[in-house]
């Protein structure tokens, strides 16, 4: 088969599964993610045994450590995708959802009801968790998943496909509610990219360059984040206890996350009170500080910042320090070096706390509480399909409601426009 | 100024306005719109003036009637943009609206709260009303209005925009929360449809030529309606008045607009009963009925219908009429031959209601009650930016609350995660 037709094999496929996916009872649909649960546990050696395939391949490539880590699978993992497949089941179903019902002077009744977005392409790496993830979400919100995986996870990838399809189909689900492309060339993920006539939504989940090459050349829309300079504000009104805590939780809780800060801003009343403590507690955890010269000079043994670490997100124990003199200059700062993502403030200070949550419009905005809430698990969402942080159609962390939108519904009795 | 120095500036103008409009309190907002209400009455004169300029270069270049009627201003029309930007005035404000708030079970108390999505540039053709109308709906949602307008309304345009962005500033308001771009070739449009950088939303209005050169060109996202095919089912258990009546305003209240219908589908069971009276009210108003053999066994007059019929917007006295055996196939023919705009049911029975409204995942689908009303204003939304058939961010009609997105908040009490 050409590429051409592979790709619109894959896409006839997934938009026939769409119509029926979209019409499916909750109760089918929780029924097929338990059975997808158990068969992945009842097929684990089978999905070890293809996992081998892609670590011996890996190492003979020389993929450094960490990438392989990211990649093995083992016992406990499947357990772990079984069971996030389980939570996604005990999810509330957002389609056929009621969001709000009003009623117009003539009587006619007017309401928005929530219906899945149908196709989701999601292009991802050397995780092969994320097929399982990303089919659990996408088929309780009534979509066809057509998961990309990488070239070094692809054997893991096609027998976990297997697996999970197979759940589906014996539970009554259509097994194309997992569409997945066998073949892990740029030309196929290029060439899906212009099908916006049968994709409705693109997630690429990986790094930055992956989510650049797919934002530049989708005609579909994406959702996406490129990276995560997030921020912790200590005002001048923070508790000293609660503004180490924060600081240091948002920062090395763990450190190679989107939602993991990279640059402190303390209000200027604080440089000779507790940010001495604050960054002592910080380098005790090893982190590395970046400061600006009011930093250094209450804290001397930080480095000087460059105007470029504002800018960078660390994902590793380092850290921007900068003192600034008022809410309104951190505020400016988030705007000019922020990405968007997460920013916290810590204040005991209303208003203060009020004037932050007003102004900044990153997509998730805390007030004395740490940046790695912005999760969609730890949120209350349930589970995450990827972050966004362009203001369209979602912003934030994003789960099931992500991925709906929503229809007018109107009921009249014979109601016609004079 | 070269055409990359004015492109540069009108963007550099509408993002230094996006931060201060985003953080306007709502009696500010509302008191510039009706600055600007009373301002267009009194500047009507002048507005009359330039627009009998474009009138005078438009029947120079021999543009239709319909073209001029269009374009053409006077008193009674100014008063309606100044009535339809006090409106906007009395309408919610939806900037800073929490839409929900939840607890997760360490304390964080999580929200939503609506923001601006930032600047939204319109691309328009003929009306110069589209100005004020967008104007206000823009300032209302905190929203930068970067406007490009047709070359024929180009003097009307650049004579409101100046009254408007006067009376915005005159009332504390940045007068770049309207920017409007002088110039009204190609090349200008394709240059700003590039700078996603700067512009979150474009919403092209005008004719399917116009939408789809946006949509290719843009790599912003795009608000978009191609066509509205929309339909009028009579189920089995309609009532024939309610049928007629509904089948009849759909079709004639005005027929070109996107929400007026053009194919009727009628459930066989009808077919020798009230088909003939239908579709004799249908000829009545002056209707052309193209329909499928069993329409014209019943109703002789009617011409055969053409597959293509069955996906022409007619945007005339012209309907398509098709006999189906079932809802699935009513539901069937919708989803081959629409275009995601609207349909409408009309039945008695509650089964099939439920079943159009959970089944047809067009952007408005209505139970008894005319298409017609698939429009901002009529489903109480206040006033319309655009309509949207793409399930992205937005799905039909599209008033303020389309305009903004929502960020996360959260508040903490020094909340870490473990």
């Amino acid at each position: 088969m050409s590429q051409t037709e592979l790709v619109a094999e894959l896409v006839r496929r997934a938009s026939a599964a769409s119509g029926r996916l979209g019409e499916l009872r909750t109760d089918v649909k929780d029924a097929a993610l338990l059975r997808a649960a158990d068969a992945l546990e009842e097929a684990c050696e089978r999905i070890l045994a293809e996992n081998r395939k892609d670590l011996d391949a890996g190492r003979a490539k020389g993929l450094a450590a960490p990438m392989l880590e990211r990649l093995k699978l083992d016992r406990e993992r499947v357990s772990a995708m079984a069971d996030g497949l389980r939570e996604v089941a005990a999810l509330p179903d957002p389609v056929g959802e009621i969001t709000r019902m009003w009623n117009r002077p003539n009587g006619l009744q007017v309401g928005r009801m929530r219906i899945p977005l149908g196709v989701i392409l999601v292009i991802y790496e050397s995780r092969p968790n994320v097929t399982a993830d990303v089919a659990g979400l996408c088929l309780k919100s009534g979509n066809v998943a057509l998961l990309r995986g990488g070239s070094e996870a692809i054997h893991s990838n096609l027998a976990l496909a297997a697996v999970l399809r197979g759940a589906f189909s014996s539970a009554g689900v259509p097994e194309d509610a997992l569409v997945f492309v066998p073949q892990t060339d740029r030309e196929i993920v290029d060439a899906l990219l212009q099908r916006d006539d049968a994709i409705d939504l693109v997630i690429p989940r990986g790094g930055e360059a992956l989510i650049r090459r797919v934002a530049e050349q989708s005609r579909i829309p994406v959702i996406k984040h490129y990276k995560g300079v997030c921020h912790v504000y200590l005002d001048e009104f923070a508790e000293p206890k609660m503004a180490s805590d924060i600081a240091v939780n948002s920062k090395v809780q763990r450190v190679s996350v989107c939602n993991a800060a990279e640059t402190l801003l303390v209000h200027a009343a604080l440089a000779e009170t507790i940010l001495p403590d604050v960054l002592g507690a910080l380098a005790a955890h090893g982190v590395e500080l970046h400061g600006c010269p009011r930093t250094r000079a209450a804290f001397p043994s930080a480095l000087a910042v460059k105007e470029d670490d504002y800018s960078t997100e660390w994902l590793a124990k380092t850290m921007s320090v900068r003192v600034v003199d008022s809410l309104d200059q951190a505020i400016d700062h988030i705007r000019r070096y922020g990405s968007n993502h997460t920013e916290t403030i810590v204040t005991q200070d209303v208003g203060r706390a009020r004037e932050f949550l007003r102004r900044v419009n990153s997509s998730s905005v805390f007030v004395n509480a740490s940046t790695r809430f912005a999760d969609g698990f730890q949120l209350g969402l349930g589970a995450e399909v990827g972050v966004s942080t362009t203001k369209m159609h979602w912003y934030g962390p994003m789960g099931l409601e992500g991925l709906t939108t929503q229809k007018f519904i109107a009921f009249g009795e014979g109601t016609i426009l004079e």
